[in-house]
This record gives structure tokens, sequence and C-alpha cells, in this order.
């Protein structure tokens, strides 16, 4: 396998775009991912594409052009040739599915350089339409509706934990108003209003034990990365950050919460990969749909074990200022998180931080090691998430 | 690189089937392809995807699972464990693009043994419904509103061809003809009844020089197969079959019928990368939305020259019993279009034939090298195709 360098990353900022287009997005992110690697679209020979909803009734104006082409479509107009663009979904993990075929791309050697980007409008002004699209047909033979069936999933599940484990709803929302508060500190989230632990517990209730600020929103977004070998990258820095790998696996039929879950044997198998020890990762970006989804991650990369997630959670490890910063930039509760965009949001954030350009959220260091992991899709009621992706990089 | 052998393939009769799920679909697809080639979901280490219409209205009633994780979705119910499964979609280059995905993985040595699925529920009782989604939106200004676009831009296209190069309304009805013929010895091709010239000239007039048997009809269907390494498939065949290369491009925003367009492009890319000899080819399945399109790759692939298409044509070498058989299978004008399977239907039969099992349209030979070329998308109204792959066999 051959080094894999990403060399630049662009994004856009976050939020409810209602005129701003998926073509508005890619060009944004695009230009910013090409201006800081140094390159133009002549040097990019493959491109992977990720979104998720735009053929999904979502936005259907666009519904031909963008049906299987959307790579094409968006970058075309953009100056990028006649290269081959893939085009890929996987529920909330199609950024970082996107993101795994150009790394394998380049570190198989077929193209010494090539982009990845991820854009996405997922914000839809008829929040019926929404919630209607959001929530799986009801089981045969049952009046089940749930309004947001994952998110009522992990509700479940995060108190099965509580009971077990005494994870406390303050501790819970702990995480939460961490990231609120780092995302006060990034111009590009969607919500930059910091909230205290009591603010956080006492907005509006949503589902035992999640309030409104501790749940995803709905949103626009994009982001792009260049990958390129090490050989190209040598033309355009000095200090090269490298994707030391990728990892990816499918959800089991069913969850088990007493064996190794998805996010785990994902994060397992990428840091072996890697070769890297969970004590040395300096910054973090992981699934934070809600702060259940990110509680999961901490025991899941190996940062603490499983049944210390509390008390992990009061030694502050993951503040700005601890020693494992868990999404900084503010995570999806609060940067937000267009659903086909996000894993590259979070692998930008992480480069940004790596590369000492996070500003006022900037972490110590800058971090040697960073990881990134995205989870999503929907298996069923009594299932896994369909999809993890993982990701770890190394200055 | 490593060699990359196609070990098996499966695939569905190709039809209308209103009872006939994905699922149902996938099963019969995956466990032939697992079948033929001697091995269990246990050996599959990854799984491509590709369908392009099920998120897209098709069928809306699946759409909270199916989208963005159908492969999972298909998969999980048929035993496949933890393993990465990515989701692809590039309009009517869907299945193409998902082989491509499935070659490269395997050429760089990332797993031993992967599955290609690409299924497709394609028909829709509703033909207004068919026809809105097949459609363009109308450009900006313009009351111009076309019933099929990409049927539209080929008529026209071919109708310059012929005004130029002398092609007749007869030697195009030729091709369909023949690929009518082929399709009446395949068990599995969704219409087999065979059509003379004159038949074809005499069926329906659809657009000028088109008619209805000449124009690809909706359906279901879908296919698999299984790559894997030379060494994994040394324990299971002492016959491998070579895939020999897959190319894929992006069509420019401008057709310039005075310039090689995207199918030669890649055609000649394909062909130079595998070392392969055009006169060589001893069995194709090329793109026939129309036989036009069928047409333009007897000279993109390099059989003919551009301007002689129309005595090649007359030569008859494209037949079943001639030098270069072409749509042995019935092509999609008779076998079958179920949209995002299409590229892998191709495979298949290429595989079929190059293994000598076609029985009643089984070419001589059997034959060395195979050749598949798929292409799809809208760019616009004066556009290349938005996307072309092509693959070579070896044996």
């Amino acid at each position: 396998m051959n080094d894999v360098v990403i060399l630049g990353v662009g994004m856009t900022k976050c939020g409810k775009f209602v005129d701003r287009s998926l073509h508005d997005m890619a060009k944004i992110a695009v230009t910013g991912a090409l201006e800081e690697s140094g390159i133009s679209q002549a040097h990019v020979q493959a491109a992977y594409c990720g979104n998720l909803l735009s053929p999904w009734g979502f936005h259907a104006e666009h519904i031909f052009n963008f049906t299987g082409v959307i790579g094409q479509a968006l970058l075309s107009p953009l100056g990028f040739g006649a290269i081959p663009v893939h085009n890929t979904r996987n529920a909330c993990g199609t950024a970082g599915a996107a993101f795994q075929l150009a790394y394998m791309d380049i570190a198989a050697g077929f193209h010494d350089c090539v982009l990845v980007l991820s854009v996405e409008k997922g914000y839809l002004p008829d929040r019926d339409q929404y919630l209607r699209m959001m929530s799986p047909p009801p089981e045969e033979g049952s009046d089940k509706r749930s309004f947001s069936a994952p998110l009522e999933q992990q509700a479940s599940r995060c108190r099965d934990y509580m009971r077990k484990y005494g994870l406390t709803r303050e501790q819970i929302a702990w995480v939460s108003s961490k990231n609120h508060m780092n995302a006060s500190l990034n111009p590009l989230a969607q919500y930059q209003k910091p909230y205290s632990v009591e603010d956080v517990l006492a907005d509006k209730p949503v589902i035992d034990p999640f309030t409104r600020c501790m749940c995803a929103p709905n949103g626009d977004g994009g982001a792009a990365a260049i990958l390129c070998s090490a050989g190209f990258a040598r033309k355009y820095t000095s200090h090269p950050l490298f994707v030391a790998t990728s990892a990816m696996q499918t959800g089991r039929e069913r969850f088990d919460p007493e064996q190794p879950n998805l996010d785990e044997r994902v994060a397992k198998e990428a840091l072996h990969r890697a070769g890297v020890d969970p004590g040395d990762i300096g910054v973090l970006e992981v699934s934070d749909a809600t702060p259940w989804t990110e509680i999961t991650a901490y025991w899941a990369v190996g940062l603490c074990a499983k049944e210390d997630a509390p008390a992990f959670i009061d030694s502050r490890a993951t503040a700005l200022a601890g020693r494992h910063p868990v999404n900084t930039s503010g995570g999806m509760e609060s940067r937000g998180e267009p659903f086909g965009a996000t894993g590259m949001l979070q692998i930008a954030e992480v480069v940004w931080q790596m590369r000492g350009r996070c500003g006022a959220r900037q972490v110590a260091g800058p971090p040697k090691i960073g990881f990134t992991q995205i989870v999503g899709g929907w298996l069923g009621w009594e299932a896994e998430d369909a999809v993890c992706s993982a990701s770890v990089f190394k200055r």
C-alpha cells in the first residue's frame, strides 16, 4: 500500500440555506480544498462524491440531473474534466464511505491525486415531509410509527446503560454542553450559542434523556478534501498529513449490549491497522447525533473502559483542554449534521486541528494523531447501525 | 496491480415483476453467483452494490431501509456478515461503476474475494409517473418538455450521422433485429420474440428513426459477480477468467461529432490498458438503449472506422455467427435494461459466453477475449453522456 496524504480540505458553513444550492455549496467546498492544497482542477484525476438526500424527494426540481450522477453534475461546471467520478451513498455514513474509496484509490496507486466531495441539502422547510422521510415504515401488523426511529433507538439503549452503569443526565448533558461550547468558537457551525449543563437540561424535552439541544439538527453543508500520493504531496507541502488508514464495516442484525458493537469493532480495526494506541489520539470527531453516540465512542475507541464512561466524562478528558478533545467542531449537535456530508465535515475539523488552524478552539500541540468515526443507517429496531467507518490521521 | 479473476456470476430473468421485490431479485443473483463460484457468503470480504432507482420515488414503501444502505439491507438477510458494503449510483452506468470499484479493490489487494451486486426495480405501472421521472426539467425560459430526453438526443445525433455517412433505416433496423433474434435464444431475456428487419421497421414509430422495438424497455432485474485474487481463484477453478481492466470517465459538457467521444475515449483507454487489439475481441456487450448507441460502439471500440459503420453492419460481423458478436444476450432492447443493473447483466453474458455456457446463442470458440461497455447519465442537451465505463475480460 502506498502512503496517502490529505493535502487540503474545504468546507461550507453549516446551516439552513433555503437559497443556497448544491452547486453553490460544492463550489465553496471544492474551491477551499483546492486552495488549501495549492493545486488546480487539472491535477485531480478522479473524484468520489457522497450525497444522500438529493435523489430522495429532497429538492426534487433537480431530480433528473442529479439522479445518480450528482458528482458529474456538480464537478463538470467547476472545470473538472473527463475523469472517473464515483457517486456513493451510505446513509449518514455516506461521506465516510466516499472518503474510504478515495483513500483506497490513492493507497492502491490507481491515481496520484483525487478529490472527495460530500455535500447535502438536508433542510426541508416542510417539517411533516421531513419526518415522514426520516422514519421507517411501521412494522408489519403494528401501529408503531416513530417520529424518529434512530433517536428512539438511541434513547432506549442510553437508558439501559444509565440503569446498569450509573450514567447520569448531568453527565450526558455535560457532553452536549461541551460540544455547544466548542461550536460557539467555530464560525462554520450551524449553532454557535453556548449552553451550560443547566441550559442543556432545561431545554425542551424530546425523548428521555435527551433535550432538544442534545439532538443533531437537520441542515445543509458540505466539505471536500484532496488526497494524494506522498510523491505528489512533496511538490506542494513540506509537512504532509497522512491518512494512516480508513476502515468500514456493516452492522449486525442483532444489537447485543454485552458484546463489542459495530463502532468498537471498526475503531479497533482502524487503530490496529494504523498501529495507533488510543491513548495517543490528540483529537477526535465522532458521531454525536445525540451525546449518547459520543459516549459510546469513548469506550469503542478505547479512551476508557465501558463501565468507566461516567468517570471518564467527569475527568473532562474530552474537553478542548483535555487529553483527548472530542468533537472540537461542535459535533453534529451544534456544528450541524448535513447527513451525507457529515463524515467529511469531521475530517476537515481534524485536519485543521492537526495543522493548528482552528483559532479560538485550537487544541494544544497541535495534535500528532487524529481520529474520525461516523455511523449511520437503519437495519431495524433490534439491529446495530447499518454502517460505521473510521479513519486515522498522522502528522 | 494484482490479477483479478471473475469467479462466477448470477442473474435474474429480466421483466416486469410487480410482485418480485429487490430482496427476491438480490437473492437469485447472489445465490447464482456464489453457486457458480463454488464459495459461500463467509468467503466474501466486501461488497459493492449498485442501485439507481429505489431511493428515487420508485417503490417508496422501502424508502427508509433502502436509503443509502441498500447493499446492507439486501445482503444482511442473505447471511453476509460485518463486511464493508459500498453503495454506488451512476445513472445507467451504475452497475459498471460498482464493478469498477470491486475490480480496483481486488487489483489493489485490499481483499481476496468481493461481491458485486446490481439490482433494480425499473418498472412502474404508472406510466405518467415513470415518464416524469425519466425527463429532465424544462430548460430555463423554454416550453421544451421531453418525454424522454436521452431518446430525443440519440435520435437527433443518429439522424445527423445518417445524413453525413449514408446510414440507412434498414441498417439500423438490422442491428435491432439481430438483438431481438439473440434474445429469442436467451431464456433470461425480457422479450424473446424474434423480429425481422421488416418487423422492426413496421413496429410502432417512437421517434425518427426509431420504432418501439428499437427502444430499451423499462423493467426489473439484477446480476451479481464474485471477483477474487488469482491466489484465491486457484482453490476454486483451474480455468480462471481474468478481468484485464476496467476504465471509466465523465463525459464532456459539449458533444462534438467531429471528435472522439466519451465511449471512444473510454474504450481506447480500456483496450490500451488491457493490451488488447479490437480485432481480437470475440464477444461484446455494449449499450443499446437504441441501436444507435450500439452502432457508435462499433467505431468507438475500433471494430471499424467511423465512416465505415454502414458497411460494417452489412458485413454481419456483429451477428452471433460473425467475427465480433455484439449483444448476444439481446442487449438492452430485448434482454432488458433495469437501469442500475444493466452493466452487470452485460458482464454476466460475456462471462457465460467465454465459458461456453450460453446454449442456443453460444458463439464459436468460446471467445478468449470479451468486452463490456455501459454509458449513462445526463449532463444537458448539448453534452456527452455523463458516464461511460468499459471492462475487458480474458481467458
